[in-house]
């Protein structure tokens, strides 16, 4: 498939992470022509935070992390994670395959099961052939190495058109902390494919329990403000270590913080870029709302509506389909308090189209591969961000043709 | 534009209502080729309800309607409307331009202007050119006659491939009650269009009060259970008059609330039917869950999702996908208790596909023009049944690039 047109120029060149170390492997889960597992593995002593995806639906994997999380954080860790199948909704066998991967990873590393997390990323509803990837768990433990992210970005992947990470380093108390993170995902569920995997390193020094409430708290800023189709999956997994290995304690650290934040938003970003069939990346920036939640609801609004979507794909500066998509988000809106603005352009005001707003410049502007669509519904301070990405021919051809 | 492949055969041949006059012309609002205004007459003492969007930013004609609902119900009353612009983000211009129609229809027709209706469906936020309306008004009363629904269901049409029409009959105390409808809708919302218009007729007596009551309570069942893009209109009305002039009391009557509920899923049906780019009709039947409220989540659920849509649209047995909704949609669900047919086939049960399913038979259903999803939650007696259609590559190429 080709490369999404929203794609960075390349893959980062990402730090190495003190503590992480990494190995990737052929296993023939479902894909015969490329490295599939990943496994990763983490120092003894480093603190490791998860969010996951809410689906009823959710996956073995997803229910065996969560059951996890939380746990004693002395020895060591470690992420397995295959694409090519998601082992959701696979019965009790689901849970066999992953307690078999988790048995195997034990018997190769030493590390104890309940500090082994798993993932996995494919099809929905057949059978995990577990036995490749057991068989595979010796060597991969065999060839992990510091320098492996790349790679493990390439693994984790599935219908995503790039591999996807980012880097970043702040400096606290005259030391350095570093961040790397991988991610994989091209719509909120790839075709058929049980979709975001986020993994993300520090050598920052954190408590478990801070360094979870800090990623649940950034994840509602970044990956839950993202949506390619509305459609959630039943994999989804967000988890963060942090090693130690710096030495520096990040405990309520504004800097660390704000530098997870980046790196995660970067993460998120790509993740859109990837969209299927994507063509443009929009930002929708809501002000003005009853509340933030009132602000994330219209952001939504727009950010999935079909038509909002559509008219992206094709140019068209339509904002009659804003002004619907606000009326209904179910948030506290007036029509006539209603602004919109593509950029700079004002569009529409006090109820009706800007008297200086004209169809041209309004055109003009949709021509842009990045675009941002902003709202002020002039009520009350209420703010919020979400980024989407258009709907186009390419998205019906990837999912109506995909399985068959 | 073609019509749609899922269309009835023909318009159906509606009764006449004894009390309603009906009258459409072209007058030029935007399209210059056909009759775009329709104008209904009611009899005097006519029982009028309705049933509007709900969304924060609905257009003039809708909020005017409103207001003037549930008043005094003796004298006669009329309905105005006009495809071709929805009067919608209009600011103080639409509502001049709905009382200047209102002003006109009572100076030609004599009926008081509290006791006329009017919708605009079209593009939104351009003016409503209203003088090429009420130049025609005497015209439009001149040629009222209780023959011209037919007439009418073309002149409320936008996008529409085919005209839409139903009517049933049902025998109280031994004497027949009538009812007929048309609407107008392809689409949540259509193109631009400020969308869905249903107007029913009945010859029923009824009190104002009741009917809105009964009125309120079917839409619920039928005109709120289908879906084509999630997009909700800012003109969507639904009106129904009660003349009165068979005589015969329907308050309370069973018989008049089924044949009435048979009427409107008629209508909503037919909006599926004409949904854009739709070549599949889809039955979402919920059973089994914790509510009705809930069976009605996952339905929505199902129905919305692009994936489901699309793999429908490839007509790809993909039951993966519905799993998927079924854990996003909010509702009490349980992996293992969940099963899903297509038709009569039994897909997936106890948490896993079906030891008797096969992709092949799931394949042949698929091929099919209607068809139905029927998932059973297992976790109590809550039903539900929505209505939808495919999400196709006709669907992005009218939307994306309708206004350019």
């Amino acid at each position: 498939m080709a490369i999404s047109p929203l794609a960075p120029a390349s893959f980062p060149d990402l730090f190495v992470i003190e503590g992480v170390r990494f190995a990737s492997i052929a296993a023939g889960v479902k894909y015969n022509d490329r490295q599939d597992v990943m496994l990763v593995e983490l120092a003894a002593g480093t603190a490791v935070a998860g969010v996951f995806t809410r689906s009823a639906t959710r996956s073995a994997p997803v229910l065996d992390c969560q059951s996890k999380m939380g746990g004693a954080a002395d020895g060591r860790a470690a992420i397995l994670v295959n694409s090519g199948n998601s082992n959701a909704f696979t019965g009790a066998a689901g849970e066999r395959s992953v307690a078999a991967i988790c048995d195997a990873v034990g018997a190769a590393t030493g590390i104890q099961t309940d500090r082994i997390f798993t993932a996995s990323t494919g099809v929905i509803g057949e059978r995990l052939p577990h036995d490749r990837i057991t068989a595979k768990v010796i060597d991969l433990a065999e060839g992990l190495t510091s320098s492996g992210i790349k790679d493990a970005a390439q693994a984790i992947m599935t219908t995503d058109t790039f591999p996807k990470g980012a880097c970043a380093e702040v400096v606290i108390d005259e030391k350095t902390v570093r961040i790397a993170g991988i991610a994989k995902g091209s719509g909120m569920i790839a075709p058929d494919m049980a979709t975001m995997l986020v993994y993300i390193f520090t050598d920052a020094k954190i408590s478990q329990a801070d360094l979870q409430t800090l990623l649940a708290t950034l994840t509602d800023q970044t990956f839950n403000c993202i949506t390619v189709d509305s459609d959630t999956s039943t994999s989804d997994s967000l988890m963060c270590a942090a090693t130690g290995a710096s030495g520096v304690d990040v405990t309520n650290s504004a800097g660390f913080t704000q530098t997870l934040h980046g790196v995660m938003l970067n993460l998120a970003h790509q993740v859109v870029r990837d969209g299927e069939g994507a063509t443009k990346f929009v930002e929708v920036r809501v002000s003005g709302a009853a509340s933030d939640a009132d602000a994330r609801k219209v952001g939504l609004s727009i950010a999935n509506s079909p038509l909002v979507k559509t008219a992206i794909a094709g140019e068209d500066p339509n904002w009659g389909r804003i002004v619907m998509a606000v009326g209904k988000s179910g948030a506290q809106a007036d029509r006539d308090r209603l602004t919109i603005r593509f950029g700079d352009i004002l569009v529409a005001e006090n109820g009706w189209v800007s008297p200086d707003y004209t169809e041209a410049a309004g055109a003009a502007y949709m021509k842009q591969q990045d675009l941002i669509i902003a709202v002020d519904l002039g009520i009350a301070g209420g703010l919020g961000t979400v980024w989407t990405c258009d709907l186009t021919h390419g998205y019906i051809t990837i999912n109506a043709d995909y399985r068959s």
